[in-house]
């Protein structure tokens, strides 16, 4: 089948059939009259609108939410507009559960009929004049309805469903990814999926990609304002704003691998991955030592939980690390409801006892360096590069004893440190087999833990 | 005691007594006069200098040697001038079994009445055009009999003393130390010792000493043409030449440091140090894992044999922290007549098999490393930081072995390759303290090992 061929046969399979449109179009109608009515009850002064992929037309077959918008006035405060925002929610889901879905911004979400259907206030405010996160949605809508062409649309539904497929797709903190306007901006400047991977190849960061021409070609200001960014591609409606700025090196670094591959031999699997097998058992024979840390918590916002979960995993690495020991990865998991995993292997979880220690050259101050050796009775000589060095005894020889006194520490975030404290296990190699035995959820998360998500480079296509 | 006391104390000790100049007058006119014979019977174109410490005054009391020069004609070939040269000291030693010293100059040395005398040959050639690299010594000791004024002379010997106290004495390859000529030419340029001593606690490198000022102060210069060299001291007979670039940076350091800690509180420590006891066994029982290496040979030349040692064991550490091992330290000891040690000491003789090795990022070529990887069965990924990521098996994770593998290869300098490969031993810690029991010579390498030579901290005086 030649690429062509290819890309047409998906395309057709991942565009919204006619009966899922009209069952969309019908779901949103009613929906957005229930909102009306809501807001009507509680103020005169607002606007619904349609955002997201249905109303931008990119949509995923099988894959679509409503996303509707409530436009409210500028002048309300943070808590009342949070309060109306909320309340035109509940009345609008009546009779359904909606989920309370807000780290830093309040809406609400209900599942109806298997489509996720949001209700998300926002100030109606000018352009640059933003009161809160998502007021720029508003003009993001008007901006990729005015411009993106019928065609156009394929490409982008093409492109979420690749990103999806290599596990790059969505600016979840989880994930790290590509949002949906970030893939409709690509397509709008490449204006095709092929030319998007082509021109992938060739990046090197930092990639600027300023479609307005907001700098007239400014790199330096560009460079300057988003230092240290690989990526970075300048908000049409806000040029302060880097749409780029979510995906991670990892999420960055994984696109522009799949391309690569996929160019070279083009197949459905980028798109539709193929169901992969991990043998925990095997893996974890092969594996370096592991230390894995669980505790408990109750019902949590993934966009809250997640980042701590991260910032407590990096902490307790750079510890690791500091004090000797080798990190070959690290995995954090997650129900979000009552229970967090997090990973460590390690190419040994013990170390020798010795090791050495770098001191000053004589040109500083030695004497401290070597008096506070000296009193402790370890070695201390004059290396061949000039420096003093000691060989001392280390304090911590065992991995697992010091995650356990890190989780003692103030290392742990604030939002989850009671919860570590009164419920966390800290469990090496052995444990975590005779654990295995009798938790399947382990199994399960030591199973996504040892499953190489670059799959495009495992399957011989 | 006050510091000037003791400075007097000391100078006084290490001055030669009267009757030791007589006795070396005596001898160095005789032998100066065996030597004038000799060369008269095989040359009418030679001159004879006394050289050294003796000839400029500088000379260690119980610690002096007699360096007799003879100035040969610069027209003589190298092959001519070595056989020469050669001759007239084996007919000075006539009755004497005098032993050949020669790396890369000839000369021959014999020890009567417990004083060591030197022929050296060198050519008699206008400053600048050397021939050899012993012919700038006649200027050298021009230079200092011109200008060492009498009072300067026992700092000479004051800094001298104190040097070979704390092991920084020596031009020699095992010593990489600051030469007598240094010593003086130091004391030249900051008139006593205390002022050097001084001096030296504000040096930071790239120190630039040019005594006769002839860079005009032209500093730039200077950095570039000894690039890389943290002491110069330009020799006041050759502008090209760094006298002191054969300090270490480990001798500058160790300098450096008993400087600070003498001015801090001067003692008689540092120019007598005391006897340092070493218990083997117990420093075995605390130190990190050891791999010795051990070899015989026949008798060799020390400046041609140690330098190849320190090759060999610079390469072999590099490959043993190439392979993962942490090295802590290593020591080299030589009788130089019949078998060379060579320790390393290591955090751990042993690695876990497991470890993480670096890739590529996506941006450049992956492939190879990828499928190299795979092929071998070994997991990879891309990393937090978007590089790609392996976790392969170690081939080798035994100290020994891997010590064993460079041994067979050619990383062994050519000079000592046969007797490497025909006779080395090489032991990992059991089987070190197994050997101590039945080598007594072991045990004294062992002791020098952990003997800490920085012994003016230890001392708590």
């Amino acid at each position: 089948m030649s690429l062509n061929q290819l890309l047409q046969e998906i395309m057709e399979e991942i565009t919204p059939k006619p009966e899922e449109r009209v069952k969309l179009e019908r779901l949103y109608q009613a929906y957005m009259d229930r909102a009306r009515r809501a807001a009507e009850e509680l103020t005169s002064d607002f606007k619904i609108f349609l955002g997201g992929s249905l109303a931008k037309d990119t949509a995923l077959s099988e894959d679509t939410d409503i996303d509707l918008f409530v436009l409210l006035s500028p002048d309300l405060s943070k808590k009342e507009f949070r309060r109306l925002g909320l309340e035109i929610g509940e009345r609008t889901f009546l009779g359904h559960k909606p989920i309370e879905r807000y780290a830093d911004h309040p809406y609400l979400e209900a599942t109806v009929d298997g489509v996720k259907i949001s209700v998300v206030p926002t100030y109606r405010v000018e352009p640059m004049i933003w009161k809160s996160p998502v007021d720029r949605t508003f003009y993001h809508v008007q901006y990729i309805k005015e411009r993106l062409r019928e065609e156009q649309k394929r490409e982008v539904r093409l492109l979420k469903k690749f990103m999806k497929g290599v596990g790059t797709y969505g600016a979840e903190v989880r994930v790290k990814g590509f949002s949906g306007y970030l893939c409709e901006l690509l397509i709008l400047h490449h204006r095709t999926f092929l030319n998007l991977l082509q021109a992938v190849q060739c990046w090197s960061p930092p990639v600027i990609i300023d479609i307005e021409d907001q700098y007239r070609g400014d790199v330096e200001t560009i460079q300057e304002i988003f230092k240290g960014q690989p990526l970075v591609v300048i908000d049409p409606v806000d040029k302060g704003r880097n749409v780029a700025a979510s995906p991670s090196a990892k999420s960055l670094a994984s696109f522009i691998s799949a391309s690569w591959w996929f160019l070279r031999r083009p197949s459905r699997i980028f798109f539709y991955p193929p169901p992969t097998q991990v043998d925990v058992d095997e893996e974890l024979s092969k594996a370096g030592d592991l230390i894995l840390l669980t505790f408990r918590h109750g019902w949590m916002v993934e966009d809250t939980l997640y980042p701590q979960l991260e910032r407590m995993t990096k902490k307790i690495g750079v510890k690791l690390k500091e004090n000797g020991f080798r990190l070959l990865r690290a995995g954090i998991y997650s129900d979000f409801m009552s229970a967090s995993y997090i990973i460590f292997e390690l190419e040994s979880k013990t170390l020798p006892k010795r090791f050495l220690h770098m001191g000053p050259p004589p040109f500083k101050a030695e004497e401290a360096f070597v008096k506070k050796n000296l009193n402790r009775g370890f070695s201390v000589w004059i290396s061949e590069e000039g420096r003093w060095v000691s060989s001392r005894d280390r304090e911590i020889v065992d991995a697992r004893k010091l995650v356990e006194e890190i989780v003692k520490g103030v290392m742990i975030p604030k939002g989850i440190r009671n919860q570590v404290r009164e419920t966390v296990r800290i469990l090496a190699d052995e444990q975590i087999k005779k654990d295995l035995g009798v938790n399947p959820r382990l199994r399960e998360y030591l199973e996504d833990f040892f499953l190489t998500k670059e799959f495009w480079v495992l399957v011989n296509h």
